[in-house]
């Protein structure tokens, strides 16, 4: 069997018997019921993704996935392909906002090669999985064969089980990847239903007239891949990237073991679409940490009915939403665990 | 001259040259511009009230005003007016939601006893400010004498004196007050020129026929005190709380001192409104940090043209919700202080 099978296989709904004690236990909590609205709510549901009422979170780490998108060829992006590999170097010197980020909230940055068009060599801290030097022009045919797909998917799920025994229970997803914010658009439509003008945005910073070319790229690749648009594996080869695939692997990883995993912005939420479409139990394991600023990320939510943590025009990924979104997590739990209950504390309930 | 006097004379507007050499460094950073959304703002804010374009914040401190309010005897709460001084035992031991965020955002918590209606005798770790054993029913004439006002605001800002001797840089104001949403809603009346109707809510959980009623005694207050609502202080001491003058006194002394100064949710924006009324240059010196559950807030953010960080249906006061933007604000000046720029690290910028 597949590790990908496997793994789907040992994937657990939430735990609603701990959801319903750990709902219990915040009632007692000196504060109003309610008072402390999402932060409940996402206490709850750690402990339902946990399986335990008072769960204690160890480390925090996020796994930054690198690829490179061979529909670049038709200029969708203000960037060019160089700077996905620039960047991993940026990462890997510390300089890039995830880097940043992370070491305010005292996560870790893993960096993953999952198929930059760049020859690393050997480079101390990032992980080499290599699926090949960029994805194929998804335009003309599939991004990538069932192999590189599960070579992708297979490297994300490892570096979720190797989190796990690093002792990382709360993990992020994110992604670099020139041109990846049109593999995601096409990813929306095929899952989803959307149409390829709803969800094509200006990513990184195209104009208005280049986002109606990215819009009708995105149609071509529908209709290039229309083949393979009825099987969740073969729709993220057909128009995924190796780092998008990477990231899917990652999230049914952290949902088998039980890890709490956020789902960053836009690409991240197209790897998490994948997943529950691949299993759809991982819907509710997932949490989806922030709404970007790309528009189509608005409208891909609403129809998860997904209601994210934050709101802050971010639209940048490599993983820093999910990264800020950290520390509502702790926060959450640090109330659920720490408080008082009104009995301890001697406080008086409510009145009438 | 009074110190209220003194301090307003000493608080400086944004630095708009620190503010122009910050956005310059932003777009130098390894980033699309304008891809970290209202954390490049955040970071720019900062720096405005810092007036430096590299800040670095040192301490954070949540300081907990406390106090009660004759108005509950109009029966406008909830919870009996005893929950005040047992939150504040509450506080003391750490058992409060403020403590539990505190402790993981790295903030301290000081608790100051405003005037709530309780002999706390010498109790470790309170400061004693109080004005009286909770202010006077505002519906037959003020809450507070000009003396009691005065003795309020100063105790503020010697807290944010005190907290900017002891190395702080990053503070919230948080409230206790059973009672304090219908004096905040009676604030914004007055200042604000809102109907008693559209800012009056269910506060810690009242049943709507009982919001009807607040609203009704939060008109009574406005008539009973008609002659006093010409004057920002009279307005605060006719309708405020003792803890509500306590935190615009921190508002106040925090703005001197060039700290950056968090707004929490409907109680401490009230305080925040009337400090800006009392010296409007506050306005832009102040974060709001997030729009709490009760519906009167998003009405008066609107007003202010505020647009808070979070947005998470808190509706406990305490700071909890200014605590966990702390966060977001270091988050901010982290990726501002730390960043790559594109020379830097060698990234290539945007091709056309």
């Amino acid at each position: 069997m597949r590790l990908v099978e496997k793994t789907i296989r040992n994937i657990k709904s939430l735990d609603h018997e701990a959801m319903r004690k750990a709902r219990v236990h915040q009632d007692n909590l000196t504060k109003p019921a309610g008072s402390l609205g999402r932060l409940e709510e996402l206490a709850i549901k750690v402990c339902g993704i946990r399986g335990e009422f008072r769960p204690v979170l160890g480390k925090k780490r996020v796994v930054v996935f690198a690829g490179d998108h061979g529909v670049v060829e038709e200029s969708i992006s203000a960037y060019p392909q160089a700077v996905t590999a620039q960047m991993v170097h940026n990462f890997l010197n510390r300089g890039a906002a995830i880097n940043a980020i992370a070491s305010r909230n005292g996560a870790e940055v893993q960096v993953v090669d999952m198929g930059v068009n760049h020859d690393f060599g050997a480079l101390p801290g990032l992980l080499a999985k290599k699926a090949a030097k960029g994805t194929s022009n998804f335009t003309r045919g599939p991004a990538m064969s069932m192999e590189e797909l599960h070579w992708c998917l297979e490297a994300g799920i490892e570096s979720a089980h190797q989190a796990k025994s690093e002792g990382v229970d709360l993990i992020a997803a994110g992604d670099m990847g020139i041109g990846n914010t049109t593999s995601a658009s096409a990813l929306f439509c095929a899952y989803l239903g959307f149409s390829p003008g709803s969800v094509a945005g200006p990513g990184a910073g195209i104009r208005p007239e280049q986002v109606r070319h990215k819009a009708e790229v995105v149609r071509k690749a529908l209709r290039a891949n229309k083949n393979s648009l009825s099987c969740p594996y073969r729709i993220l080869a057909a128009l995924g990237g190796f780092e998008i695939a990477g990231m899917t692997g990652l999230f049914l990883g952290a949902c088998e073991k039980r890890m709490v995993a956020l789902v960053d912005g836009f690409i991240a939420t197209s790897a998490a679409v994948a997943a529950i479409r691949i299993c759809p139990r991982v819907k509710d394991l997932l949490i989806f940490s922030h709404l970007s600023e790309e528009p189509g990320h608005r409208r891909v939510l609403e129809k998860l009915k997904a209601r994210p943590l934050l709101s802050l025009d971010l639209r940048l990924g490599e993983g820093t939403g999910a990264c800020l979104a950290m520390s509502l997590v702790e926060a959450a739990l640090a109330c659920h665990n720490q408080m008082a209950t009104f009995r301890s504390a001697g406080v008086s309930g409510k009145e009438k």
